[in-house]
């Protein structure tokens, strides 16, 4: 294994510490290892938190700050997050307006979560919860009861995020949450696998002519292994399974996600196959984003989120934004 | 070789098709190969243009926009723009206060932007050209006379970009592009090769145990190959390397860039321990910046970029940005 790190165990802690030091506009618990922007608790105001095993970066620390998260909880690489850990986070960005946590369809996170949210309701904060489950590709999975939750996530949190930082109130920042998982899809193809530090090898074996379609954030199998194609022929597959799985009767927001080793020419050029696939299918890009943002550390691959967008919708997704991983708008 | 493309020989056409898909506020001329923003020419303002051989995204393409580039010339995949092609882009720039141009320094990219600088020049523009040349690691190289130019190239965009954004008058622009350079120093390191799409395999191959020291951004040779050590000996390496090449008696910018395959997590820890060694040779640093920005298409792989900044590249550097690879402020 080849990776620039000092020990496997300490990669997390560590990473902290240098986000820590590269970020003074968040501020670090590198012993509760939490993320939260340094203003907060933002009195009056919604809190946002998500959470979930490292190795998706930006997700989720990089989404921390005005506009999108105010508190990120990263768990071990690849391990939910520990509720005493959440519940650190979620006091900590508690304003006195309830606190939404935003977690990605796994069962040590949904569980851990869930555990959070009920000490946190024995101390008074009103909590709501939002579940990601947008991944069409398999119903149950390696740690998945039901579908798993994947690029959709960046959705939920800038458009929650930004109905939180205009002042919604905490049922209204929970709906908005919901109906874009509702009406959102994805779908992934792997060329490679990534390596966790803690195991030292790639997590699953492919040929060299095969790929995994339908693979997880964590490398978990897909539907089935397949030669290699074409990126256009890829890219018909993975769109065809979205709007197969749901309807998307008006425009979309596109997410061209990276899975961490891919770069950025072949993400575009992946675009350039969704925009001209989705006008043939009849269906209208109101919006897209195209880059790394939903990871599994190296992996070779990429995954696409279409999510059907109301003008509410595009309206928060417009928003500003000011984190280290995501940031527009003025 | 597993990528998503279609054809070795189209990729940097198709991902230029993308990228005209996915960002209206930029005009792609897919024919003459070039990106501008869409508001060029902008009457008044010196124009800069950027280019060299595809495979380093974001930079260029992804750099143009206001307070950056006014255009970007991406050549094949390694291999550098043509005469015509960056006329072209120096043409469709040109407000009437001439034209900066920002070239790394690689012996086409020299003498390609050398060729262009003169038609321009015979039909009225009047073109600086900024050469970059930063990196510490070898003096000569397989493309280069003298030192390569890779990660400084971002701070020299940013910087004079927002020189010139703001009305600086075109030698002001060179020159503030000038002493950028000039104050800055990088190095690299790989772990593995990345793989050109007409290649089909890495450009050179590293023992599972090993790594290059002073590797370009094409995979040129560095200064040896070493064992595999700790990320934080890796960066005092590279750092007291840098700094024995130049002074850094002042606050400095630092930018830690992966190579395109390393995922954010690393790039963290690695800038956890760059403030660290950093603070312990008595350097300040003023701001820094973490991600792929200067790539090697999916070579795993990070480079470190020192530059000495005085108060006037400081306050250019906070300027705003909005192009799709790097954008801040108001």
């Amino acid at each position: 294994m080849k990776k620039f790190i000092n020990d496997p165990a300490d990669v997390v802690a560590q990473a902290l510490a240098g986000v820590a030091a590269a970020h003074p506009e968040l501020r670090v618990d590198i012993d509760e290892q939490y993320i939260v922007r340094a203003d907060a608790p933002r009195p009056g105001k919604v809190g946002l938190v998500s959470g979930g095993g490292s190795g998706h970066e930006p997700l989720h620390g990089g989404f921390v700050g005005p506009g999108m998260l105010d508190a990120a909880c990263p768990g071990e690489i690849f391990t939910s997050p520990v509720p005493d850990q959440i519940l650190a986070a979620t006091k900590a960005v508690d304003g006195g307006a309830g606190v939404v946590h935003i977690v990605k369809n796994y069962t040590g996170d949904v569980m851990n979560f869930q555990l959070a949210a009920e000490l946190a309701t024995d101390e008074g904060i009103s909590v709501e919860t939002v579940l990601v489950d947008d991944d069409v590709a398999v119903e149950d999975s390696t740690w998945t009861a039901g579908r798993r939750g994947t690029g959709a996530t960046l959705l939920v949190e800038k458009i929650a995020g930004a109905r939180a930082e205009e002042g919604g109130k905490l049922a209204e920042v929970a709906a908005i949450g919901r109906e874009v998982n509702t009406h959102s899809g994805s779908f992934a193809y792997a060329l490679t696998a990534g390596t966790t530090p803690a195991a030292g090898r790639p997590g699953f074996d492919l040929p060299a002519d095969e790929i995994e379609a339908g693979v997880g954030i964590h490398g978990e199998p897909g539907r089935r292994r397949e030669k290699l194609r074409p990126a256009r022929e890829l890219v018909h597959s993975a769109l065809d399974a979205i709007l197969d799985a749901k309807q998307f009767p008006g425009p979309v927001i596109v997410l061209v996600n990276g899975l961490g080793g891919t770069p950025l020419i072949e993400l575009y050029l992946i675009y350039g196959e969704v925009a001209k696939h989705l006008e043939d299918r009849g269906v209208r890009i109101a919006r897209r984003l195209v880059g790394n943002y939903v990871t599994s550390l190296d992996m070779a691959g990429m995954s696409l989120t279409l999510c059907q967008a109301t003008d509410e919708m595009i309206r928060l997704w417009d928003a500003p934004a000011r984190t280290p991983g995501l940031r527009w708008g003025a």
